[in-house]
């Protein structure tokens, strides 16, 4: 491969070759959906149930936020609780300006612990710089999302024919100088994932969207993979953590995640 | 003026008229800076100095997250000390798919009770419309940001000659059915900020980048006001909170805060 391989993807790379899976489990508990189930001790019970079977874990702050700030000492203790040798990625779409950048990395990376973030792009360069300068994390830029309202702005093209989502994902080449970004493309939009993979051949992708948001699992294998059939990180939540609502709800948990990381595995080359 | 008035709009301007003031103080702590004060006592010292010069205050959330569980003790304790009167403005900036976004809006405004919050509109209308649902509360979308990279993208040009930064605010314009829309305009593009405000004629406009990112007041003033010179929001936070490291602080940042209050109003024609 012609790009270093950055701490963070060696250690996505390891986890995915250790337990033959593209799978990355969405830790998002919504309190709503938990039945008065403590909500640390179902998060530690789903990952004692996966953590064989997953390339990563993805918590995404919003869930945890909204619990207050009882919610952020579960994220904390969340991320402590995850086996060192699986990539935690810190869903946090943060994006501001350098020196407010540089506080978000402080907490993200520093306080939290993660291995890797996802950025919104909005603000450019100097809104991601602080997060690459911890260079033994990595970082995924929001290139094309899996929402219905994607297309408001990131379909907007310009003169030369270019999408703005095209301009991120061949910015992020250009940044990518340490190996360590990553791209955010929703299985929802498979067309796309498949002209981003062209654009970054060897970057890690992380797809969310197939499950509840409807986006089609064999095409995002297909189109997300790279040429080793790997660095596509498939995500699900909802599919994974509310397979079943009675207290078997772990074993059903672990029943999903090994029946879609085999189903992945099928539509990959190995 | 042809728009609704929102609940927040009202609060704003209510605040605005009764302490003449357009000036937003941006309470972001940073412990370095600090030199051992305690941050939430600072906090209360600089609200008790300012609160009789300020259109509102904005807390940016990076300054807290980054002291970890204890700096969103501070950060809510903060919001709980603003006198009512006062809006408070929660510098968030995030932006995520609907679900997601409905869980970050409960914390802002139904956890943190902030009076309104910064977005970011990478990911078009339905992450954005969860906060707007909540229809007392106000949502500034950020436009044109201030920092140098601003340029990365949000000047990308379409086949209309569009900036992508002036689509935000042409959509925005569509999405404010309730009034409840502002926008983020950074004091270091004079420029842009004159074209957004012919776009958005009614909209508040929250305008950082004075002081230490050298943006100019004098144009910010004039071009960020709205016809009755009103609803630009310019926003100090170093300038105002590290006036004096020695214990005269609070009142350095008062007579600061004065200062700048005063000459934003000879830019205003009153």
């Amino acid at each position: 491969m012609g790009i270093v391989k950055s701490k963070f993807n060696k250690l996505l790379s390891d986890a995915s070759t250790r337990n033959r899976s593209l799978l990355c489990v969405g830790l998002d508990p919504d309190p709503a959906k938990l039945h008065n189930k403590d909500v640390l001790e179902f998060n530690k019970a789903i990952i004692d149930a996966t953590s064989d079977l997953v390339c990563a874990y993805k918590p995404n702050l919003a869930f945890y936020e909204a619990m207050g700030i009882r919610g952020l000492q579960i994220l904390k203790k969340t991320v402590d609780y995850i086996p060192k040798d699986i990539p935690v990625i810190g869903d946090a779409k943060r994006g501001d300006i350098g020196n407010t950048a540089a506080a978000y990395a402080k907490a993200l990376f520093d306080f939290y612990k993660f291995d890797a973030v996802t950025l919104s792009p909005y603000l450019g360069y100097d809104s991601i710089e602080p997060f690459l300068a911890y260079n033994g994390k990595g970082v995924f830029v929001l290139c094309r999302t899996s929402n219905k309202s994607a297309s408001d702005f990131q379909d907007l093209e310009d003169n030369y024919g270019m999408k703005f989502y095209q301009s991120v994902a061949l910015r992020a080449n250009d940044w990518n100088s340490s190996g360590n970004i990553g791209l955010v493309v929703g299985a929802t939009y498979p067309e796309e994932l498949k002209q981003i993979r062209k654009i970054c051949p060897d970057m890690p992708i992380l797809i969310p969207g197939i499950g509840a948001q409807g986006g089609d699992l064999e095409l995002s294998v297909k189109y997300g993979v790279d040429k080793n059939s790997e660095k596509a990180i498939i995500v699900a939540a909802r599919q994974v953590l509310y397979a079943s609502t009675a207290p078997d709800y772990a074993e059903a948990a672990r029943a999903a995640a090994r029946e879609l990381r085999d189903n992945i595995n099928k539509f990959r080359k190995l």
